[in-house]
């Protein structure tokens, strides 16, 4: 059954109106008809089933029928990285997403090459992920900001695990295990530098941030991108959902 | 400094023939000119320094100079995976590269929509992945085979977490943290299944073996290479080389 992130309310009875695209997808994609099966979420509301009701070649509605499941609780890990090129950029998006983060913040660090990433570009593609990978939310995309801007604003309680390539940071599953109570109630976010790795100053500044977790992952160089999927895997597996059975498709932390 | 995967013995003094690609990402790519330095690895002696002692168009020869690090044991951790298309398949031996798997394994399961997949090509993305990250060795690159020839010659005392995506498998880290010490010292394999999932009777001879533990990844849906990499990380992480602090560049399990 085709499934669709729609921006409408959701609830018995409800007509809900389709965009171009997922006309498309759905008329010439997926070959679907009046009548035939869907199922919606907005992230607020749950996923509901519904019915194709109209169906033409950009535009369509939804007839919502039934409730399939409550919205929940989601993990709050927020993934903050240097922005990467176009194709690394979209991937993590994509795989980030899958893992599930709440929210993903582009931004500029000193030896950042990229100046901008494309808020609109990273939604779609946040979006046809989540649809895929049964997430009953969409991460927010924060807007492209520098390193200054993003730890002037950080909210004071969210802690930080920090992709850290120096020497003294801590084995990841070992940091990881040894989080106090407070530490693993509290919100948390994945941080990783660009390419050319973090600027010294910006090392010290985090590094000195009782908020701050530095991990070293393994004795290899692993790409941007790489790092922030697997600190995210790691953070899911050993203080995330991923600690519950996947039958509990609504897990709360 | 740049660094290149050869075939050749290295050894102080040793004159080292470049492939007509090297010499052509020396030169052109990278601008190197004879007397610059570069790195070399060959799976088998460590790394040495060396300067480039000739360079042509599509030739050229680096004269050996010292070791820099010792040949060490490195993570003995196979990912067997069902055949995705060309762009996962590319993305997932380049990530598991760095993340550090010994072997790939690509194979056809029942629900396998994809018929083959290219050694030479994989191979060739393997080697640039394991010169961009430091590794000492690239992992080796199995022929394409169908699921019940994998199983047929698989090795008795190699085990196999086993990406899992029905309810009853056990939260990755619970199952990673309570292995015991011979299934902590034994070889392992993380296996996953294809984009359509597993098949039943797939799943029922996997199941049924003491030497496969099945795992989840949380209540979403991840896509293969997603749930691939995030396996290969928690392994790592947990009983694999992540375990120990960069500063060991050569680690051991």
């Amino acid at each position: 059954v085709a499934r669709l992130f729609v921006e409408s309310a959701l609830s018995e009875g409800a007509a809900v109106p389709l965009t171009g695209d997922q006309a498309h997808y759905l008329g010439r994609v997926m070959r679907r008809a009046p009548g035939d099966p869907v199922r919606l979420f907005n992230g607020r509301d749950g996923e509901w089933l519904g019915r194709v009701a109209a169906l033409r070649k950009s535009a369509g509605e939804v007839r919502v029928e039934a409730c399939a499941r409550p919205q929940g609780a989601e993990p709050d890990l927020w993934l903050v990285f240097a922005a990467l090129k176009r194709g690394p950029t979209d991937f993590l998006v994509e795989k980030a997403t899958e893992i599930g983060v709440s929210v993903l913040w582009p931004m500029a660090t000193r030896r950042t090459v990229v100046e901008r990433t494309k808020a609109e570009r990273l939604r779609a593609i946040a979006i046809e992920a989540s649809e895929q990978c049964d997430r009953l939310t969409v991460p927010e995309i924060r807007p492209f900001a520098s390193f200054d801007e993003v730890m002037a604003r950080w909210p004071a309680d969210r802690r930080i695990l920090l992709c850290d390539e120096q020497r003294e940071a801590a084995p990841i599953a070992e940091a990881l295990a040894r989080l106090d109570g407070p530490a693993r109630a509290a919100p948390w976010a994945v941080m990783t530098g660009p390419e050319g790795g973090w600027d010294p100053s910006e090392l010290d500044l985090l590094r000195n941030r009782p908020i701050v977790t530095p991990v070293a992952l393994g004795p290899r160089l692993l790409r941007a991108e790489t790092a922030a999927l697997a600190a995210l895997s790691c953070w899911q597996a050993q203080a995330g959902d991923w600690r519950s059975p996947r039958s509990d498709s609504v897990p709360s932390r």
